[in-house]
Formats: structure tokens, sequence, C-alpha cells
């Protein structure tokens, strides 16, 4: 009998679930829509109806021991999604393990993306077997999953972790969280748009995409700018990499980590954004820590990564299941 | 029989050694020379020598069950101290845990005096029974000592938890860790100092310590010219206060701990540092952890504090064996 954990990493538009096994192959996966603009009961009916599709692909005999499920604002300790602006017609506040665990009778576990990512690079991925490391998700916002002691971070009420959101420019950029000058409007897919425009606007144009207006730009353009030569778009990843590479100089003071790995869509740019952020974080971080920690890429590729995060919290939830009895 | 561990805190200048009971009850203590210019026998021989003195002090039946050890740059992994450059008679590299288990044959651990105040708080005084929650001792330096998940954050190398070496500006003043700009220079018993004759740069003069040459400037003085109404040594704890609650504030967003505890001598300037970091915390803590995180002094008091952390190391190493076993 195959054991295996259902991952689910729910996104503001679409939710991806899969059936896991433990060297992290992904039996059967699919998608469905998250309808995050209406009621939370909609998303459950159509989630437990994938599951049974999903369950009547598998080939051999098998058997589900968990439930992992990432999503914006999970909380570890309660099991609920709170206040998640892009999950907006569900309410403040999600029961979400509960829903699940009513309906499928297992043991559910929830956590932010992030989180699960970072579960995911150690039990499957580039930081396997380490125990102290990072990971930072380069998305529309930046998130980070810390692994400390071989457990995750998640502090007193379950929400540490919001490195996107520490200041790097006193009074700075407006952030979506309400503060200004938080490190994921310099770095992220959004940040590097803003950089892109920042940096037309210091040199006046002279950038391919000084035609194309703020809504229309996309990292993907950037990327292609920077690779055809555009000097402008390469000032910009120069910028995001700075900005990433001396705050990772602090992290790397305050957590010591084996690693730190760059995990999302950002990570795609390659050494556009690689070479700016080690340059700057081998700069900045201080003599008794040089040369100690790795900068990595997440090196789980597909489509399937945010479903073995999830899966992986399953494992691990199973895993403590075990040590306690 | 009374079982007690023995807690040993090393200084630059001195060692202070105690043994303590499982409530926190220091039964005897001492002090010695650290004679950090000679080397290491030197101190060892004295070291010994004094817990012999201990031990004939106590006047009821007792065993010591372990020693628990805070040193400069301690390494709980290796029991060693790593390039301490206020011990620099010592050498490079102490194997102090197997120097001092060679000799009494009882379990010894070791860390440095910011983690060891971490576990002190955590036993025996305002943090009881908290598992995520972050020290900042305020001394010549600022160390911290990080509790996640009830252990400390140790890091990959043992060294994690210089927050005293963020940076917070850039290009700014210059660290003895080689860097500049770290939270450290702006903050602690000589980033005070500093800032009091920035002050007085700034406002050409105005205080009463206008007469004092840099050198023969302390905390203390600073503090009673702040009481005694003097304008530009209450400016002097304001910027203080500023750059640790914003840099607090980033802790909040990456730790979300229970509580932070400022720890040592500074916080004997109670109003005068608190309320200017209690006010830039708020100001400056995302919405979503706003309120969540207490600001706490030290409740410990008197001369043993220090020994009081060295001893809750050991008598967590002891929990560990048992739990362990």
């Amino acid at each position: 009998m195959k054991e295996v954990t259902l991952g689910i990493d729910i996104g503001g538009t679409n939710t991806k679930l899969g059936l896991v096994d433990r060297e992290g192959n992904c039996l059967v996966s699919s998608s469905i829509e998250t309808y995050a603009d209406k009621p939370v009961e909609v998303f459950m009916t159509l989630l437990f109806k994938a599951i049974d599709q999903l369950k009547a692909q598998v080939k051999e005999p098998f058997e589900i021991k968990a439930v992992g499920i990432g999503a914006p604002n999970g909380n570890y300790y309660t099991g609920t999604i709170e206040n998640a602006a892009n999950l907006h017609g569900w309410g403040d506040y999600v029961p979400l393990a509960e829903l699940v665990k009513d309906k499928l009778n297992l043991p559910v576990a929830v956590t932010n993306d992030a989180n699960a990512a970072a579960l995911g690079e150690m039990k499957f991925g580039v930081a396997k077997g380490m125990k102290n490391f990072m990971v930072i998700t380069l998305g529309t916002g930046l998130g980070s999953g810390i692994i400390v002691n071989g457990d995750l971070l998640y502090g007193h009420d379950g929400f540490a972790g919001e490195f996107g959101h520490i200041n790097v420019v006193h009074n700075g950029r407006k952030c979506g969280c309400g503060s200004k000058g938080c490190l994921e409007t310099y770095v992220s897919a959004t940040g590097l748009k803003r950089n892109m425009l920042e940096m037309i606007a210091e040199y006046n144009g002279g950038s391919q995409l000084d035609q194309t207006p703020f809504e229309h730009i996309t990292s993907k353009m950037i990327f292609d700018a920077a690779e055809s030569g555009d000097e402008i778009a390469q000032k910009a990843f120069q910028m995001t990499g700075e900005y990433l590479g001396k705050s990772l100089a602090d992290a790397v003071a305050i957590f010591s980590p084996e690693a730190i790995v760059l995990f999302g869509g950002m990570a795609a740019a390659g050494d556009w954004i690689l070479k700016p952020t080690q340059e700057a974080m081998d700069a900045n971080t201080i003599r008794m820590f040089k040369g100690k920690t790795k900068l990595l890429f997440s090196n789980l590729k597909g489509d399937n990564t945010a479903i073995l995060g999830s899966s992986a919290l399953a494992w691990q939830e199973l895993d403590k299941m075990v040590s306690a009895s």
C-alpha cells in the first residue's frame, strides 16, 4: 500500500493539489479556480470534488495519511486563514483545517506559502539535510520561510517570517501592508517594476520600455530587455539585487543560516538577480560570517513545487505525531 | 541532597561564578579576575581554586549536576571560545568545555553571554513560560539572545543572534566588527556616548557635558544630565531609542516574539531609553503585528544575573539529557 500525503496550495487565482509520496514524487495533480471573491463554501465544494477525482486517477493501492495546505496568511497554530487580502470573499477568518478535517477525517496542517516552500526545500529540495536555512520567495511580493533547529520559525502568533516587511528605506515606498519602505517594495516582481520606473526616471529614458506604460510592464519584459542589452533594465536588476543582498547580510548576522534559497518566479532571472545579490550580500556580511552562508536557487522544478511544499508540511506533521507518541 | 548547577560568567575583566538551585536561588557566589591578557592556564588555575572555595562555603548537603558557562564568542556546538577580541591573551581558539570537563567530570555547556541571559530570563525571569522571545543586552555593545520554539537560535555555526550587527545606516559609523553602520554603534553604552557627541555637535554645545572630553563621558553621566534637564542629553537618549525601536519593529516582523526583553547596564536608564524605544517600535511595526509584542525590562536583580543565565544553560542541558534518554 503506497503511503501518500495530499498537498494543497491555495493561491489568489488558482489552487493546486496533488498526492505526493515520501520521496517527493507527485503521483497525480490538478488545479481548480480559487474563487477568492465568492464565499469559501464555493471553493470547498470544488476542492472536495477535485480530491475525489484525483484519488480516482491513482493506478495503484494507496492511502492518504495527512493533508498539508499552504495558503495566504495560513496559520499553523490555529489552522486558519486570517485577513488574507487576496481571498477577500472568504471573510476575515476561515477555519480551514477544521473544514477539511471534518470532511476527510485526516490530520490537517496549514501554513503560509513561503513556510510550505521552506519545508519543501528541506524535505525534497536543495536544503535537504539542513537544519538552519531560509527560503526567500520572490513573487508578486517577498515572503520568507525560516527553518531554525530543523523546524519552522512560527513565532508567538504563527505569523513570523515577514522578512518582506523589514524596513529598508526610511519613509520609502508605499507598501500594501500600510507601512513605507518595506523590502518587498524594492525586491519582488512588483519591486523590480518600480525599480525599472525609477531607473527610467533617473536616466530620463533610454530603455526599450520607455514606450510601455507602468501597468503593462512585467518582470519577463524587464528580463528580456536586460538580456538584449538594455542598460536601464540591467540597472533595475542591479538595484533589486543590491537591496536584497544588503538585507540578506542582516539575515546572516541574525540567523547564521547554512543557506539562503531563492524561490519563485523571479528566480528565473538567473544571474541578473543572483549576481548583484551575491555581491551586495558578500560586501555587507560582517567579518565573522563572511563566506559561511550559501546563496542558492531552489532546485525544485516544474508546476508541482507548491504542492511539494504543502505535502512536506503534511509529512512533517506525521513525523511529529510519531515522535510524540 | 540539594541539586545545583555551577554558573560561570566570563567577562573581559572579571569572571563571576555561583551555585544555583532549580528555583534560581544563588546559594553562594564569588568573582575572580579574568586575566584576559595572560595565557588561559592562569585563568583556569584561579577558576578551579575559586570553585573549591565556593563548594566549601555551602552549609547543606549538595550535588553539582552540571556546569553552564557564558563567555564572549562562546559556541554552544563546539564548547569553545573563538576569536574573542576581549580575551586576546587566550588565543584564537579555547576548548573551554573540554578544559572544565576534564577537571570536574561534569556535563559542561558553553554559550555567549547574551544567549545565557535569554535562558536566564526564560527559566527564572520575566520571560518565564514564554517560547518565543528575544533578549537585547545593552552593555558596551549590543547583544541578542533569541528563543525560537523554546530553544536558543544558534544558527548553522553556533554564532547566530548578532542583532547588534545588522546595518541601520548605510556607510554609517565605524564598528569594531569591521563593518560600518551596525546597530550597536548607535545603540549601546558606546552608541549612546557617540549619539551624545553627535547631538553636542548638531546643537553646537548647550549641554553640561560640553566641558567633558569624549573619553571621560559615561552612560551614567548622560543619564544624570538627562535627569537634571539637559536637553542635549535627552536628545541623545531619544536618538538611541529611535534606532533601537525601529530595529525592534523589524525584529517583530521577522520573529513575531511574545516579548522583547531589555537587559544590562543601560536598562537602568528607565524611561529615558524605554519611552523613545517603545514609540519608535510602535510607529514602525507593521499593522498585522501592532501591539502584539511586549517590550519589557529584565526583572532579574542584583549582581548574580549573569550567573543565573549561565546556570540556566546548565539546567537546560540537564533537561535535554533527560528527555533524550
